[in-house]
């Protein structure tokens, strides 16, 4: 069973449903040593959860995370020696290492301030709901950092294309949610008001599927990466052999023949 | 010289284009083990045929596909054993792989219904002229398997990117083909009753140009799919130099010097 | 220090900011063998250099360039055995390696005619503005040649997606400054007579950022083409830890602590 008693970051369970959303809204819910690290060990944890088949990483007080804390974090990597640092950006990268390989869709459902490692996280997400207002800045230039953090040159350039990363990456300037929309990166605009129970409608619309399944599917989207057509596509010969052993397999088709909907068990 | 009297499909070839389309409009074209199995044994052929340039893959009765047939396909696959399923999965996926290496640019020509394996077909096409009206679904999910089917997981983000391509997996929704056209996944839009005209337009102006060269252009843009950049650079460096020892490179020299169109010969 | 005394196209330093362009406006500004092969040079040299930041990639007298000459380049080409001929597209292919190794972000300022080897240039950039009127065209088919010249086939998918690539590539034509920035391929359009003064203005804003971590998220940004997701996510731990103990990283922090603009010194 997935706990949901976490400490610095906020999660509710429900229906199989989890809601995760970063902590102190009067500061735009910026990341912590803390939550960074229990953030990796949850969504390390909900690959072997059966209890829980979709997440929304939802906003907080009207936004998404303000990144990686200035006081908190910026200032003690200042002091750090090599190992140290290391140490640090190798937790960073493992929440993104952690939630491609959780096994359950992610839907971010993403208001105002998106910034830094709280963009990264929005990018690691499967799903992306945003309001129109909401503005994602990949801003590690504008702390004397490279664009390259916790995948980023890797990831933003597959959903919104090599040239539109490059200057996100380079420039730290915010995206609209407009241009997100139009580039790729939200799948849809909705209004703020809503934005939650749009999330939970489209968690919800995904849960109903065969969450085996979607499992499948979330494990070779990122699979698939680096392969060659010919690799990708035995792959997925193996892969689909594998979902079509399932009973909701059978369920889909007994339904169909039935003229009913599926009900599908996850098995 | 490729033959055009196939049994389960149907296929005219005219002044070296060839048009395939599925059969049994009054069902919106579905797929059968024979169907599959023939296109692919016709496409495979296609890699040393000389008599043809560019595959249109067309509509019939105003729709592309439904995929594959539930009651001939789903139904007995939901009776086989590991063996026979992964037998099935490779001889879907061994069609993907046959146009994608049959050497000659192939153009789907979608309209109406385009769904399941349909949908795998038109992505595996190189260029994609679709009405407004057509729907294309991967709707895998919906008869309960996974997204990753012959190929999906990999060409569709490539096409439409990370996000757009995960949408359409999870849900299986429908891509209306407006949304096709905004996220390129078709190249251009035309009304139903020009569709043909246009497709075979396209692929006459294709056919009119080098059509060695064309099949180096193809080869390229699947084999470069997993290469570093570096790699690509000096696979095509090789590529290219093969191109200009063909006479097609000589010949429209030739016809630029005296100021005439160039006319190739495809060597 | 960069040399700005090149003999076979034009290149200005200053600030800091070097813009290169070709030469010839009277005749679009052909690629001969000789600024190929300086550029390739100048570009390699790039990656030692300090006094220069970014570099802007010009028009000259209303066009980018028109590509390989056809008298001075196609011409002796058709008349060459394979050892010449795989000399010469390892050239051209080394330019594009230059461009992608020179450690500097390359900003674009496309104008008019963009053609052949000319579209390869500025797709080889990092960051491109155009004007409405410019005209984009990969044309190798158009002179005999296969679409995978210099890196095309693996470059242009990832930045404008597979299928619109494909239609650039069969095709030949051109594709307008609206298409390309509704593909991603242009980050702006501006007018005619602002474009040198927008490339100025994008290139200094870049240039006011962390220089050394630019340089990183270039390095980066190709660097992970080919990589696995848990690859990349790795190689950025290990890049952004070298950053952050950069002098940079620091001083931004002290800015922001007080509450001051932080001036980067690439180091």
């Amino acid at each position: 069973m997935m706990r949901s008693d976490v400490k610095h970051f906020i999660c509710e369970i429900e229906d199989g449903i989890a809601t995760v959303r970063l902590d102190r809204p009067e500061r735009k819910n910026p990341l912590t040593f803390d939550s960074y690290a229990e953030l990796r060990d949850w969504f390390r944890d909900l690959a072997y959860a059966d209890d829980v088949d979709v997440v929304i990483f939802g906003s907080n007080g009207g936004n998404f995370s303000s990144g990686g804390d200035v006081h908190e974090i910026i200032g003690p990597l200042t002091k750090m020696n090599m190992k140290e640092l290391l140490q640090f950006t190798r937790m960073t990268g493992d929440l993104v290492k952690a939630m491609v390989n959780c096994g359950k869709p992610i839907v971010a459902a993403v208001d105002g301030v998106c910034a830094g490692a709280g963009a990264i996280i929005s990018m690691a997400s499967d799903l992306r709901l945003a309001t129109a207002e909401t503005k994602t800045a990949f801003l590690f230039t504008r702390v004397g950092l490279a664009g390259c953090d916790m995948g980023a040159c890797a990831i933003l350039p597959r959903i919104i294309g090599q040239t539109r990363a490059a200057e996100m990456l380079y420039t730290g300037r915010a995206m609209t949610g407009e241009e997100g929309e139009r580039w790729g990166y939200f799948n849809r605009l909705v209004t703020s008001d809503t934005l939650e129970d749009e999330a939970r409608e489209m968690a919800k619309k995904i849960q109903a599927g065969p969450n085996f399944a979607h499992m499948m599917t979330k494990t070779m989207l990122a699979q698939e990466w680096s392969m060659s057509i010919e690799q990708a596509i035995e792959a997925e010969a193996q892969a689909q052999a594998i979902c079509m052993q399932t009973g909701d397999f059978e369920r889909a088709y007994k339904a169909f023949v039935a003229k009913e909907r599926p009900v599908f068990e996850g098995n």
